[in-house]
């Protein structure tokens, strides 16, 4: 009867994986990272339960089994974009604030013997994972929690940078390479002025990347508007007028941040539809128009939106890299017995690149956010310095083309298969 | 004195190249194989000049001496978007109205002793390379007109596709399945409509192309918006809504061309700002506003504009083959004795694709748009059917990377070098 025996070993704990907050181009890499890796210490961790939709899925006992997809399919997690399980945004209250929360997790922890709790994403959610990483003092439960860094806000502390950054910031700066060489054919009878407009609410990481686009070798004139600096309309208009001038276009990029004196954004045109609602119309347009009434240039106008975070075919091998590597990071630091971090990307040298896993306590992590330094931004407040290039650089570099098929990237869909729910209680989020 | 006799021999003519219109990601891949030709058949063709800002070039003497240019800068140009000497929207009225434009362009033909004329455009610049296909028997003076075809509107007629068209498909196809991905992971709790707008204001090809996003293996639910189909409010919303409680999102391919019953475009919101300045806002906030107001559901909406038909980074190997075959092909029908016609691409079959290079004759290309084919449209209005796909499906095939240096692609900046002025008269355009 020794094999019986045997079987009656306590099996390992299972391991709790979900996204958080907006997708990127390269969270699912960190999935893959979390996955791969859990997969090859079976000895101490069991299986992979990724929630549906984020911390909802933990809540709702809405948890995807991992181990039902193939090993190929959890391998092309590191070439696909979006949240392969699904995000939410949802945050936690505190204990004292929902108590009830906290139960749930612990009664759905517990039905599922998961003993590892890997979080990813932005500082909000790092903020959910500290309160999870408090749980073992708070209730005797033993969970230890790892957060998962992923943001295109590149706004954590800590760490030298974020997954999701790199690749978004790639995007950017190529796409305003390419359309500032379409306007600038088109400048002598046509379009003078290319506005694009991009994200980054608060800070103006995203914004400045389309800085990289003009260089030594490929001069182009290029305005950026950062959510940093108050807008002063009539400083912009000269310039832009000055770049027409000199030479015959000129490229804008523009957060979608970007505000007045009185912080209201420029996107907030304060018009209203034939039915009474507000029009938000974008800050880009209003850019553009702007310029045509003023100055008399015709201009185009794009918004990247969506598609500079999702667009996984021109991601900065750099960023896939590390996307991996924090979740791989992640899964090892709870081997070693870790509760309450973060992994980070500590550089440790600009030229060449080299940089290193580390590690932050989440304690220092929840709630901060990373604004762009000051020597950043260029002294009139619409370029980037030379710090600024050598930081983001490295950041973009390489490619990590995704396989096609049809002249489509072949990205994977997971089976996503529910575990079987062990509860009676449902539970409304 | 047998050398001297030998240099006496009639310098071979030279040819002009002028780029015009809206510019692709591929326009200088037909540059490239227009130059590359010619350079293989000094014998005949002396050197190449191009226009610089399209035929603005030529009127006012603005020529650029390709020679100056090394073999490696004209083969960056495979990989490079924009046009590479500038174009210009400009159209040449018929030799009745504007015999003056005419006569100046058959004296700086003369004076550069141009025998070959190529003119890289799409319909109406047909129609400019079609008039001066005909000065030869006009005025007595010898030209051969050559029109190479390019739009990113895929509207020229007799030839199967333009090139630039597969390239700016491909871009569009991409960022919808990845943008939709996107979407697919916020729904639960976020955004739940991702709508993108698109170039193509009188025709719905680059529009349909955001159909092929969704495929057998990677189904996406897509409502597209053609220039071809009026817009229907209540059809619409109640499809949007019926996707997002099927699948809990939906996606919008809006074409810029998308307008009312009564032909108004969706773009034209009516609202003036502050000075009183008509706000052109684009049809995606539109769109997007409308199913906020009127369905509630959270939205996203970009606006691609100049990133998808610069966007050489995504551009189709098929398209880049193809733009280049139709440079080349151009010189090679010159050089054949060839006048007043544009050279096409011919289908052969589709599964395999093959094509082949034929021609056709400028009186039967200038001026004649070719629309989407009914059965390209699905009855509801809303999609594309199994003809379209089979079309569109291998223009947008293969990859076709330019070279990267530190994270940025590397595209060509020519010296574009002045063929020095022999005419003492200028030209006002």
């Amino acid at each position: 009867m020794a094999a019986k025996k045997k079987t009656a070993k306590p099996a390992p704990k299972n391991a709790f994986y979900a996204q958080s907050g907006g997708v990127t181009a390269v969270i699912n890499a960190s999935a893959c990272g979390v996955i791969e890796t859990a997969r090859k210490h079976k000895n101490k961790i069991g299986k992979v339960y990724a929630g549906r939709n984020g911390i909802i899925g933990a809540l709702t006992e809405d948890l995807i089994d991992t181990s039902k997809e193939s090993a190929a399919s959890i391998r092309a997690l590191r070439h696909t974009p979006s949240g392969a399980f699904g995000s939410c945004r949802y945050k936690l209250k505190s204990l004292e604030q929902n108590r009830r929360e906290y139960e749930r997790l612990i009664e759905v922890f517990e039905a599922h013997n998961i003993g590892y709790f890997f979080y990813n994403g932005g500082g909000d959610s790092a903020d959910t994972c500290h309160k999870v990483s408090q749980l073992s003092e708070q209730t005797g439960y033993p969970i230890q929690a790892i957060h998962v860094p992923k943001t295109v806000d590149n706004d954590l502390p800590i760490t030298d940078n974020c997954p999701g950054f790199g690749s978004v910031a790639k995007y950017i700066a190529v796409s305003t390479r390419e359309a500032s060489f379409d306007v600038a054919s088109m400048a002598k009878t046509s379009t003078k002025v290319f506005v694009l407009e991009v994200m980054g609410r608060h800070a103006g990481w995203i914004a400045a990347a389309g800085g990289l686009a003009s260089d030594k070798d490929t001069p182009i004139p290029i305005l950026i508007l950062f959510p940093e600096v108050e807008f002063d309309q009539a400083k912009f208009l000269k310039k832009v007028d000055e770049n027409v001038k000199k030479f015959g276009y000129c490229t804008v990029v523009v957060s979608e941040g970007t505000h007045w004196p009185d912080g209201r954004f420029l996107a907030e045109t304060g018009l209203k539809d034939a039915f009474g609602h507000s029009q938000l119309g974008g800050a880009a347009p209003v850019v553009a128009n702007m310029i045509q009434s003023e100055l008399g240039h015709k201009y185009h106008w794009g918004v990247a939106d969506y598609m500079q975070r999702a667009a996984r075919h021109i991601a900065s091998k750099t960023d896939v890299d590390q996307a991996y590597a924090m979740g791989k990071a992640a899964v090892q630091f709870a081997l070693k017995g870790e509760n309450a971090i973060m992994p980070t990307i500590d550089r440790k040298s600009t030229k060449p690149y080299k940089w290193a896993v580390g590690k932050a306590p989440l304690s220092k992590v929840a709630n901060v956010e990373k604004m762009m330094p000051n020597n950043f931004i260029t002294k009139d407040g619409f370029g980037i310095t030379q710090a600024c290039r050598n930081y983001l650089t490295p950041l973009i570099k390489g490619e990590d083309y995704p396989p096609y098929k049809d002249g489509l990237p072949k990205y994977v869909r997971l089976k996503n298969v529910a575990v079987p729910k062990k509860l009676k209680k449902k539970f409304e989020v």
